[in-house]
């Protein structure tokens, strides 16, 4: 293995751009200076395309639970009942979070590696008319599902006065993502994925409907309260000390993704997604999730013939890369490809060639090169 | 194409590691303070492994070529008559900078794509024994041979008083080299290729015959003077402002080096020349160079059913993946892969899977995956 070299393909933390690292060690400034105003100022209506809104997308210096954390503490008091649809480990997180505040949180689950079923959201909140929010997961990191928030967020708003909160973590950014248009009424996101940045920032937008609940909650909070956010950021400001090398890096990035075009880095992402996806069924090792239910932006594989540990063991040992395990009762069962941010087609190739040695090395019959075949095709096809 | 990727895969400069990168971003300081002092003594005998000398590898700030004129100007004086052994533009290079000296120097070309034959050296110096040193490069860039230099030591040293000059600029540090066992007299090495710096630092050394030539030296030399270097590096110090910042770098890579072993290193390097070759094999496009003249280094290739430069232009346009083209009468009918440095089997993968779809987009019949496949048997077989 060459020292020093990370192919670092987990669903995040992803690789930084060179451009970005570079933006990142940039010297400090002010925090309250007239450069910092200048950078927020330039920043942020750039993160409203990729929420799909006209909303302030605001800016917490924090990692991505603590915008989960926001959602939650923002939009619920003590005594208010709401619904967490939960599709792998990132569900259960806003169920843990409603814990900590003695939410009254009704879980719904969904058997991991697939999607939730809108319909089931619907049928739920007809029968449980006293739902105020209702939690969801766009891509569930956990299993690489994409869940349908435009039909989730029909389902809630058609049967419910529900606001719906979506954890949009691992792929906003990577995957269209229509908030105004679908109806979601609080959108979360963090730096470190389609991102492309280190972990440390937590991006959140809430739709009017949201804002007046969020005005009217009674449930104590500093840190994470929103108000302080928007009122801050509407005068080109934060309320507490920003994450300022991680600020610089964000401009950058939203530089790369304006300069790539916010459908060519979506389409990326598709391609990136249907090559993992095809070099794997050609090499008949069974993907977890299905066509439908699949993200864009992290592929969760499920072998039968052979342990996943050792493949990631293998692969880690002989080239350094990174791929992530399962989590919770997946552990052991899967591994997780990400494709997301800063990865191009033909690290997708890079990643599938060597995984091509790491499953000839744990024992399973394959034909070499049939996986990068399958890869190839579908970037000539694309 | 994803916007800041570079897959820089000509012939150098090489990638650079990540913590290089860092290493050379440390703030300057004094040159000849205690710290730099320090540096060099840090730096001064690790070199000599990779040159395989006990000799002083002294080193100068300057790209490659002020290494080469340092080798002429400091062995040969106007009236000397010498030998240069041109298999390629960096042979070519050699005669040149004779040429600026008023150096008779007897030009010995090689068809390029081909090793140079030791006996023919044998003969050319019994056939003029006036000729007081041979010039010669180990790894011709141009052309991807790497020339015996181990044999064209003993016909040089058996035949006659010459000394041997050898340019090793684009293989030192990625393949194996015996400076004193062979016989080298005088051996010179860059830093942007194997020693996987950026340009900016040349390194030389002499043997005890060479020293004596070059004491006695009559040539008019300043910066480029030897016993400058020499006699300041004895000191951990150097004559003239040195290139600090590569000094750092410097000072990682042979860590990085040390890391993996040299043996190691030599043996990823004829890895990486053996994955490439055997997939061009298996692909159908033929090499420039035999099995026995291939440098581990970097891989000439010799298409003849479609034109270099349009796969050249198609990977660098789909991709970001640069390959080299020829060099003067080569120019257009070779494309040149590097693999040497900061270079992995699995960034040959990446290279070859991505090569798979450009011939096919330049309209090669050819089976996708079927080079990645050869050269993961490789991988799989080493």
């Amino acid at each position: 293995m060459l020292p020093d070299q990370q192919l670092l393909r987990i669903p995040g933390p992803t690789p930084i751009p060179p451009s970005v690292q570079r933006a990142m060690a940039q010297p400090m400034i002010g925090h309250r200076g007239g450069e910092t105003k200048e950078l927020l100022h330039a920043i942020r209506p750039r993160l409203r395309p990729i929420f799909g809104t006209d909303q302030e997308v605001l800016v917490i210096t924090g990692s991505g639970t603590s915008g989960l954390e926001t959602a939650v503490v923002n939009t619920v008091q003590p005594g208010d009942e709401v619904l967490v649809v939960v599709t792998g480990a990132f569900g259960d997180r806003f169920t843990k979070i409603c814990d900590a505040y003695q939410i009254n949180a009704h879980r719904y689950d969904v058997e991991w590696g697939k999607a939730v079923d809108p319909n089931s959201i619907k049928q739920y909140l007809q029968d449980h008319p006293q739902i105020k929010v209702v939690f969801t997961t766009y891509c569930e990191t956990s299993t690489g599902v994409l869940n349908p928030i435009k039909e989730i967020a029909e389902a809630v708003h058609n049967h419910s006065d529900a606001l719906l909160v979506v954890d949009g973590v691992s792929c906003v950014g990577g995957v269209e993502t229509k908030m105004d248009e679908w109806g979601i009424d609080v959108l979360v996101t963090g730096s470190q994925k389609a991102m492309m940045l280190p972990a440390g920032l937590t991006f959140i937008a809430a739709s009017n409907r949201a804002w007046k609940v969020i005005e009217a909650n009674q449930q104590s909070r500093f840190y994470l309260d929103l108000r302080k956010y928007r009122d801050n950021q509407l005068k080109d400001s934060t309320p507490f000390t920003p994450g300022l090398s991680l600020l610089f890096g964000l401009d950058q990035v939203l530089l790369l993704i304006e300069e790539e075009g916010l459908a060519n880095v979506y389409a990326r992402h598709r391609l990136m997604m249907e090559m993992t996806r095809e070099a794997f069924r050609a090499l008949k090792v069974p993907l977890l999730t299905s066509e439908i239910a699949a993200s864009p932006t992290v592929t969760a594989i499920k072998p039968e013939d052979f342990k996943a540990e050792d493949l990631r063991k293998v692969v880690k040992q002989e080239f350094g890369l990174s791929v992530a395990g399962g989590q919770q009762h997946m552990k052991g069962e899967i591994f997780r490809i990400g494709h997301m941010g800063y990865c191009s087609p033909a690290d997708v190739l890079q990643v599938i060639g060597a995984m091509e040695i790491g499953l000839k090395k744990v024992g399973k019959e394959i034909e070499l090169g049939r996986g990068t075949r399958a890869a190839q095709e579908v970037y000539l096809n694309y």
